[in-house]
């Protein structure tokens, strides 16, 4: 077998950091979200780009697939191993390799995670913004084009990772972008490996941009009378050109999960919490003209605090929520659903998203990074397949709208296995385009196969 | 001859649209730099998408080249017919298609230049602020990855291009991108397409990011005693954070073209112009703000206002600076440098530039966008074909010295026939990847062949 031939002679040059017992295979088998375990033939944890390099030569010689693996927190089964293969763990590959806060950029391994990062970076006045939620690994992130709660301020991965070294499919290691600022030199092979999802190459260094640690950070959280006002307060917010570092809307289902999750007692309604980044002066008066705009828009019992144990509390509901609304039906799974839509649309998307769910069996509270016009209907499945069934087709619907809106199917979880029955509504001929350039990169598909592109296994 | 034969079929397509006349040819083969003449066999002014799809159809399936042309300010020879064949000039496809000022972004043909696109937007709040400086189409700004004055602030065409629609080698049309704020949906094909420089396809529609016009405008100028103190000037703007909308450097060299141009005075020594944009107070504010930091680095006469008269005084030694140059050597034309160094580097790498022209029989004013990192020498060369050499040997040392730096041989210009030299060197094995791309996406090698990738031709 070609696979277990390329396991053999990897075993000389990795010894005990290549691994087929069952334990192993299992913890690499698994997706957060309602995917079915897929495990691999064998996991590795690689050290450096050198090896990186020579596993996938080998690999590459003997036509077997590959698969990275960062903090395992894909909500879409990215790193299921669909044709086996070997499964490679960066978690041994997670230093922080340099900070030059002149450059305000820091080059890191992949492994590392970020809140490793920013722990690192935590006496340079500088920080890395993309905030998913998890505490993903930065590779995983640049490879799905993470984004998350900052990006209405900081950009997404997209915008965040500067400059990459690459293992290809045959073992050649590139370097793509630079330390500067910007570049005209040549096609972006940068912007092209971030959210290819592991289907062109394997991540060995990032450079990642950095930004200022901002002088006072404030806090504030109001309810609303319906969805429709929370979210035209958002698109007022933006189009005034408040500079809000996040903005997060949570429906009243999140808000019953979490006081049932932390014994709480906010109001059954949509809530908006948002947080502003600035000299203390310029957050303190953030703070004030959004209490003003949502108090148009009838907010009721707005709070809000530059004191970071009081913000940490009047955040709380935001950080437990995903975790809340799991706890909140014991065996289910989750079916997250991420689409994004132009920010003017943002309204008829989730109040759409919202009748569908009501008029469905399943339970699918809604939160979202609302700023960017991205949110998730978190649909809950337990083991009828009905329900998940179900799942697909209140997906399906969102997606559709969202496309027929001039959105996407995903604002920042990625394709993985789960959303490629909507890459051709999507793109059209450019999922085509995508097949060429797979082909082109990794002619003998052996590059996380089953993800991203057709006919990818 | 298959160009004949591609050129013969399109006649009763275009009739009076397809030109082979001498003058039309040659108002397309040339340059604003110092390439040589190259003329098409044919010149094309398509009008509409469908046109151009099945122009590009005929083309390959006949094996003729095809460049595309938007308003031939391109400084590195990309609208060159090396091979010969079809220049596509989209001058007649230069509509502004649709604003959405709710979701900041506009439909809008390749043709369109970025004035003329600003002054459809003139009553919206809003304004697209990419500024290479020349009156360039937006269509040429994406191919080549423009940037200019205000990329420190509002980035470069890689920022602010959100989607694409592309008419591919073989003449099927794809969409890339969306109009939402972001996407983690497949390969970013929206990114590979801006900076291609037609080679992987022609851009038919962009959709483009805007910006709310700035309520207010302040411009502050000093001179400086000598270039360290100017840069080092910028580098502490830029790291305490002040959000500068511009940061030109310009050296005496520049002052004394500009003086002798526009029958002024300016001191004869390196200048410092910015622009700050936001409310009244705050570019009040950081025109004092930068005052100080000035004046720490021992500026001289520094003037600024907000009064829209005097601003553009302050700045007419920028806006005229290159073509002040240009005219300092009647009968010569320019090799223009476009390194970017990672920020930190730049007083060091302005400064051996600085030493190597002051050693050589050419002359080449600085100027350049340093809060970027980038900037240009404007290299006058004769008709002795040694000069052509000795700026080609002084440009190489810059590039080598930008590329051991961390940096990048094109800021902004791009690649086109003028960088490719230094392809390799900046990208190793990448440059690979990319002819792989290219390869992909147009196997017969029509699009804009001699450009960018090894071996295209």
């Amino acid at each position: 077998m070609t696979i277990a031939t390329a396991l053999d002679a990897l075993v000389p040059v990795l010894g005990e950091r290549l691994s087929r017992s069952k334990p192993d295979l299992a913890a690499h088998s698994t997706s957060e979200t309602h995917f079915a375990p897929i495990a691999p033939d064998a996991v590795a944890w690689p050290t450096s780009t050198d090896e990186v390099s020579a596993i996938m030569a080998v690999c590459h010689a003997h036509g077997c697939p590959v698969i990275g693996w960062g903090a395992g927190t894909s909500l879409e089964g990215h790193g299921l191993a669909v044709n086996g293969g070997l499964t490679l763990n960066f978690s041994r590959m997670d230093a922080v390799l340099e900070v030059q806060p002149e450059n305000m950029i820091v080059r890191v391994q992949p492994g590392c995670t970020r809140e490793a990062l920013n722990l690192a970076l935590r006496d340079t006045g500088l920080f890395f913004p993309v905030d998913p939620g998890a505490n993903a690994s930065v590779g995983g992130m640049a490879a799905t084009r993470a984004s998350g709660t900052t990006a209405v301020r900081y950009g997404t991965m997209r915008d965040n990772v500067a400059a990459l070294e690459v293992v290809l499919a045959d073992g050649r290691v590139i370097r793509t972008g630079t330390g500067a600022r910007k570049s005209a030199s040549g096609y972006d092979l940068t912007a092209l490996m971030v959210g290819s999802e592991g289907t062109l190459g394997l991540m060995t260094e990032l450079t990642l941009r950095l930004h200022g640690q901002p002088e006072a950070i404030s806090a504030a959280v109001c309810a609303f009378a319906d969805m429709t006002s929370a979210v035209n307060a958002v698109i007022d917010t933006i189009q005034i050109g408040l500079p809000m570092a996040r903005i997060e809307f949570l429906d009243a289902a999140t808000v019953r999960a979490f006081n049932a999750y932390a014994g709480e007692d906010m109001p059954l309604r949509p809530h908006l919490m948002l947080e502003f980044h600035g000299s203390a002066a310029q957050v303190a008066s953030d703070a004030r003209t959004f209490g003003e705009i949502a108090s148009d828009h009838g907010a009721l019992g707005f709070r809000w605090s530059d004191k970071p144990e009081e913000r940490r509390a009047l955040w709380a509901m935001r950080h437990n929520g995903y975790y809340a609304i799991l706890q909140s039906k014991p065996g289910h799974r989750a079916l997250v659903t991420d689409v994004c839509v132009p920010i003017a649309r943002l309204g008829a998307a989730v109040e759409a998203a919202e009748a569908d769910i009501a008029a469905s069996p399943l339970s699918g509270p809604i939160l979202g990074h609302v700023g960017d016009g991205n949110f998730h209907a978190i649909l809950m499945v337990g083991d009828d397949p009905a329900d998940l069934a179900e799942a697909h087709r209140l997906s399906d619907l969102m997606v559709r709208r969202a496309l027929d809106m001039g959105g996407t199917a995903t604002g920042e979880h990625g394709i993985g296995m789960g959303k490629l029955d909507h890459m051709r509504s999507e793109h059209g001929d450019g999922w085509d385009v995508m097949a060429d350039i797979k082909r082109a990169l990794d002619p003998k598909g052996l590059l996380n196969p089953g993800k991203l592109v057709p006919g990818n296994r």
